[in-house]
């Protein structure tokens, strides 16, 4: 293979001739590609593990074998597992003098949140060291600035770990769909939303149920606001929205709704009409763009759409291309070995990348607008506790009649002296909905504004039709 | 980016370093990549307009021009559709010459089947050039032999479209899981055959009106038995199989078996039992490896697992892997528009490639045995068309006892003179199921032994037991 059989010096000259400041020597042929691990948790002593048992396989399929140079940890004092536990030798509590170590080749940064992660990484790339990475909130806040530092120094920042776990995702659309008009990305990339989701749908839990069983599972935090609040899911929508469109957005900017407000009761509702209830991360293209939309909420999915059928703690990620049409990526989004699986991967293409002096396309960055959600179009769900009592349904059918809000179908639900409403609206504009709610929320009989979906497949999206020609069951 | 800016010299000498007689002169860096174009059917004309709309989104987003060299077809004086009918001169009938003038740089083979396009691509590869195709018949016969040459001359062979046309299978299980230990691969890879099968699950049609209806919509061909034997699907089990455990499989030697045997009375007993049928093609590791198992057969899915999701004529393939766990990938499998998207990503990576002098990491081939099936375990949906008259039952289960085929369920179904026998196995040994369906056929009141299907997750296969935590629905 000529990326392996490169002599040092086309390597050296092809890297040389990109840039700048740091002049990466590629390791030698027949020598190992020398690992700096940061971060030695579920994930760091997974990739350890796999490095260790798999040396030999991997060394057969892709001519490449591992040693871990040092692993960075906080604390050097806690008991390890893993292969790292035989060789205390290996931890420092110096990360940044391990990135910076001359025998070190390729960087993996598994310690999560901004910093020291950021200062690591960039030091890294600017040392001409290629990063591989699965930290979603680092790649939300400075993605597009850290692709462009690796860029300048010619050096690979991969991510695959990032969204959705071991599901080839940032791959396909970095270069499967590289010539590609990608028209929306739409996304389950929280694995405890979907999780508590699946169980309300399929069980008849409620929420609170739902959310212990999956604390009790591991399966969600003991503070579990990121993930319920949308939190998790908007920086992963942040990236998709980079990798799709080249927008560059912050994840902490992209407007989400959470599943908190959500009861066994909408998901009853929903799937009577045919849906399912999931927590969505889009990423979509306004008007034939550049202008796009980048947003986290729950939304009713038809049961026959491939997102419906996504169960449990997995992810998916639907892809809608103007060539291609659609496509959906699915797999485990979470968990230390399906997590290092992917990250493995991208070691072995940034290894390869670095011995052949080449490295990663990297997506280019666009001039992209985020518009805000107001002039979005389409059907939503809402449901409200009201004082039973007459003329309640009066008052608040004039509040969606006074916003220009159509109603489709209402449904009452007596519960003694409170009765629950559901209301399906017509295809209406987003801004003209939150009119709407805030009038509802002011009026004294209604009680509580409940959930708050959107139906996918009746808005103004860009989808190509149906997304199959046979929808009848 | 390193790859585009790369010296000529640099990019000259890695490639010459990996052999041989071509040594392929990368374009000018601010030039055309100039594509020869093999084949103007739905798929050519198809590209041909994506890269003459797309050109200047192709060009922002990959830094990439690219212009048609020539179009070699059989026939120079059909009518002509697409941007290359405005350009007559471009058509040329000697496709070898096209492929060998100095001036093209990557060739796109889309005419299918075996001859003449196999000698073109090889020419193509020794003459240095990349061939990107989506020729599944060529790459099931020929694949490992094809793939060595290129490795020997240095430059990529890349064909995404060839399975599952615009779902990204091919980068994923070569790139993204280069480290995994992919365990099984099931695919519904058929378009034809999965809609024909959702017709008559979603709409109770029987085999012959669902098959006259995919004719009538032109998704199956006027002779359709390539596609409902299995053939077709065959042809990409044994692609499947190289790609996930290196087996150099020849498509032709995969034991296959069809959906024309089977009823909407059996798709209905399987809904029944909670599961859905589909036509898979299956490659798997046997005892931890490296023997494999590769074959194509219809199977009971259960209903909540992702594939029974994969409706119409969309395709999805399946992967158990050690590390990721499950995933899946899914999308349109077939359609001028799709397969070319497929075809556009790998001619984008085979030029970033060839202006880096680098090429796609080549899929080790691996010595494996591919065992027959005979020895593999799995639970049997049968049923038999049987002489209603007292005795019957006796000598059918008479048969099945004898070659040790436990029955965990039967039914009878009658009809006047004639009955229907629905069984269910215990998990057997497939070779002695082989030998009662034998057996069954020779009983002189059976009068036909009907549908013969496996049923997934009853068997004995290294899947990591239960595809989701949450089955209940």
């Amino acid at each position: 293979m000529a990326l392996e059989t490169g002599s040092t010096s086309a390597a050296t000259s092809a890297t040389t001739s990109a840039s700048t400041s740091a002049t990466a020597t590629p390791p030698a042929r027949s020598g190992a590609v020398r690992v700096a691990l940061l971060g030695y948790g579920n994930v760091g002593s997974a990739l350890a593990e796999l490095l260790s048992r798999r040396a030999e396989e991997i060394a057969m399929r892709t001519g490449l074998r591992f040693e871990l140079a040092g692993i960075a940890v906080l604390d050097l004092h806690r008991p390890r597992r893993g292969p790292g536990a035989e060789r205390p030798g290996l931890f420092t509590g110096d990360a940044k003098a391990l990135v910076e170590r001359s025998d070190v080749d390729v960087v993996v940064e598994l310690i999560g949140g901004l910093e020291p992660a950021r200062t690591l990484v960039e030091a890294a790339l600017r040392a001409g060291k290629p990063v591989v990475t699965a930290n979603k909130a680092l790649l939300a806040q400075a993605g597009g600035e850290l692709a462009e530092i690796a860029s300048a120094h010619g050096v690979d920042l991969l991510y695959e770990a990032a969204v959705a776990g071991a599901i080839p995702v940032i791959r396909p659309l970095r270069e499967s769909l590289a010539g590609e008009r990608v028209l929306r990305v739409m996304g389950i990339v929280n694995g405890t939303t979907n999780y508590i989701l699946t169980r309300m749908t399929d069980d008849g839990m409620d929420y609170a149920e739902a959310l212990a069983e999956a604390q009790q599972l591991g399966l969600a935090e003991r503070d579990p606001s990121a993930d319920v609040s949308g939190g998790d899911a908007a920086a992963k929508a942040a990236i998709l929205a980079g990798l799709a469109f080249g927008s560059d957005v912050l994840g902490t900017t992209v407007p989400r709704e959470g599943i908190t407000g959500i009861r066994s009761l909408d998901v009853e509702y929903a799937a009577r009409l045919g849906y399912v209830v999931k927590l969505l991360a889009i990423a979509e293209l306004l008007d034939g763009g550049p202008d796009v939309s980048v947003r986290v909420h729950p939304a009713m999915v038809p049961a026959d759409h491939p997102l419906a059928s996504v169960r449990g703690p997995f992810n998916a990620v639907f892809v809608e291309g103007e060539a291609a049409g659609e496509l959906m990526l699915y797999g485990r989004g979470a968990g230390g070995a399906p997590t290092a699986s992917a990250v493995l991967g991208d070691l072995i293409d940034a290894s390869r990348n670095l011995r052949a002096g080449a490295h990663a396309p990297a997506p280019r960055r666009r001039q992209t607008t985020v518009r805000g959600n107001d002039e979005l179009r389409s059907a939503f769900y809402i449901s409200l506790d009201v004082v039973d009592r007459p003329g309640v349904l009066a008052s608040v059918a004039a509040a969606f009649g006074s916003h220009a809000v159509s109603i489709r179908a209402m449904e009452q639900d007596g519960l003694g002296t409170e009765a629950r409403l559901f209301f399906l609206t017509h295809v209406a504009r987003e801004g003209d909905v939150r009119a709407t709610l805030d009038a509802l929320a002011a009026i004294d009989t209604v009680v509580r504004v409940g959930a708050v979906l959107r139906v996918v497949g009746a808005d103004d999206a860009p989808a190509r039709g149906a997304h199959a020609p046979v929808r009848s069951r």
